[in-house]
């Protein structure tokens, strides 16, 4: 997966594009729950007994969800793929297959230099972070388009009725967060002022500083979500998509409860500010709720899990998330991703 | 889901237009096999025992795939939803759920008159489809752009190893094609003509002419595909959203085998030319191949089928697919829509 770049002569053209892709693609497709994978009217997925599907889709778009003189294309084929595979984390499911419609204008399919065409670097950042996931592209759509855009659909299983919904939180539950907060909101004003001053970005997560990898190549908490759901751990989960204030009141809407966040617990990430981490969003971390009986350790697949607060009962005449500074306790106003975009996935990003 | 229309006062905004998509989705959401719709990171769905799924994406493109000045918004929605679930049918696939990512200007978010929203009577034309198939929207995305499109994702269950491929016909077996050919290229040069002269175009096939209906408002076979599958009759399957040329070419491709095509026995659709029913495209109708030894009704699931020709020999020297008129036999090139558009998933369509 790493080892094979899509290389791709500028006189070969689209179809020779495919080929590539199609081939990719194959080689993870053999084994696996892929019956059949790219080349017939539908490709066909196996699921074993006694699981159910987890399907979802996230639609990015330049110039909203990506900039195409910020973000390398390698990186906004890792951010599109990250969505999708951080929404199966939230649910604790197992990626299957990933299904991926691109449209792109036709001069982002001609070879650029030594580094390939836009859709191939693309395809280069989409491609390594599946096989990190075992996660292969079994299928997708690609057409011309005035602007650069990609729609992912993840398919993952989950034993029946054991899924992570946002809908079972209970007061008196814990509320725990994964990794840190604000670092991708963080990266995203450096990338800014990197872009502003002409400065090249990394293109490889490998090679990519910290601050500027958690905007750029976010890695989404998928073994770390299966964990928490085959050991029972949490009563709901949610991914950091949208920014905690606005998630949180997602996951508090859906359990009907309230919840208490206490400030001066926030894994705020190296160099973010508290702000950053309230709302940010991007971090793809998940939030969850544990009942207070259960030991959580401190990381959970290798990721630090931090305690920040708990659930509580709906009080008539007060907001439904509060904050805690010290001995202060303040209204939580979601500020993270709203409105527009948010439709029908509730998880939607900036920029 | 014939019965309420989507209702959206300009002032209310998109967020009214959420709730009642959502509302409208989660109506058909009950039973079935969605245990889990809009609302969570996720959408949940069930599969029976034995079964595997068939899942296929395709995207639609202002511009590319429809004309805002000559198709109705209601045409859009039903022709995207009408897309998948013909990709489906080809499967011998029963529909378990339909996933939608809109992206649309703002604009068209805003109410036109009497009529509703651009993106209300889209919706609109997508539900009537989606009701007709017992079809729900179980999830999808929505976002600003600054053209309008939409991805369509179509997942089905079909019994395992059951599936109707693309590369399982023989030498021998005879070619049978469902409805009739051309029209959808025919209706198509109409609705040129009625742009062209101010005219307006009906935006419910209720009411649409059958030469206009045909290109707006196809009808995907979806349970002549399950009956095709359940009964055991075809080898191979494809459906016809390129045109018979290219398509019937893809099949012999994935089969490794060549074809003969008799000219006199097309099923033309009244007006359309010969030319329009071997490459025009678009008429969602099915090709399939059945061993001469199975006798096929001369309908099935109530629409006509008609045999057309029959599977051969590759022969070195000889094109793969032959059309005979009369004594004469000719190439037949595929010259139905092809290249840019149609990468990933093989099936794509104009305008």
């Amino acid at each position: 997966m790493r080892g094979k770049r899509i290389r791709l002569l500028a006189d070969q053209g689209e179809l020779e594009l495919l080929r590539e892709i199609r081939l990719r693609a194959g080689k993870r497709v053999r084994g696996g729950a892929v019956r059949l994978g790219i080349g017939d009217d539908c490709a066909l997925l196996r699921v074993r007994d006694g699981e159910e599907l987890a399907v979802t889709t996230d639609l990015s778009i330049a110039g909203r969800h990506f900039r195409m003189d910020w973000h390398p294309p390698e990186s906004v084929g890792h951010r599109t793929l990250a969505r999708g595979l951080s929404d199966l984390a939230a649910m604790g499911a197992r990626p299957l297959a990933a299904f991926l419609s691109v449209g792109v204008p036709r001069e982002l399919t001609v070879r650029n230099g030594r580094r390939g065409s836009w859709v191939e670097r693309f395809f280069e950042g989409l491609f390594r972070l599946g096989g990190h996931h075992k996660t292969p592209l079994a299928g997708g759509d690609l057409a011309e388009s005035p602007i650069a855009l990609a729609d992912i659909v993840l398919v993952g299983a989950v034993p029946a009725g054991r899924a992570l919904l946002r809908s079972g939180a209970r007061p008196g539950d814990l509320l725990y967060v994964t990794g840190t907060l604000g670092g991708a909101a963080e990266g995203l004003s450096r990338l800014a002022e990197s872009a502003g001053k002409g400065r090249r970005v990394a293109t490889d997560p490998a090679l990519c500083p910290a601050e500027l990898s958690r905007h750029l190549f976010p890695q989404p908490r998928v073994q770390l979500g299966m964990a928490l759901q085959r050991r029972g751990l949490a009563t709901a989960a949610i991914d950091l998509s949208d920014g905690l204030s606005t998630d949180l009141a997602h996951l508090c809407e859906e359990s009907g409860v309230g919840a208490t966040v206490d400030s001066s617990k926030l894994p705020v990430a190296d160099g973010a500010s508290l702000q950053q981490a309230l709302h940010g969003g991007e971090d793809y971390e998940l939030l969850f709720a544990v009942r207070p009986s259960i030991r959580i350790p401190h990381a959970v697949s290798g990721v630090p899990v931090t305690r920040i607060g708990e659930v509580t009962r709906l009080k008539t005449g007060r907001a439904r998330v509060m904050i805690a500074n010290g001995t202060v306790l303040k209204p939580l106003e979601p500020r993270g991703w709203e409105h527009f975009s948010s439709f029908l996935s509730p998880t939607e990003r900036r920029p």
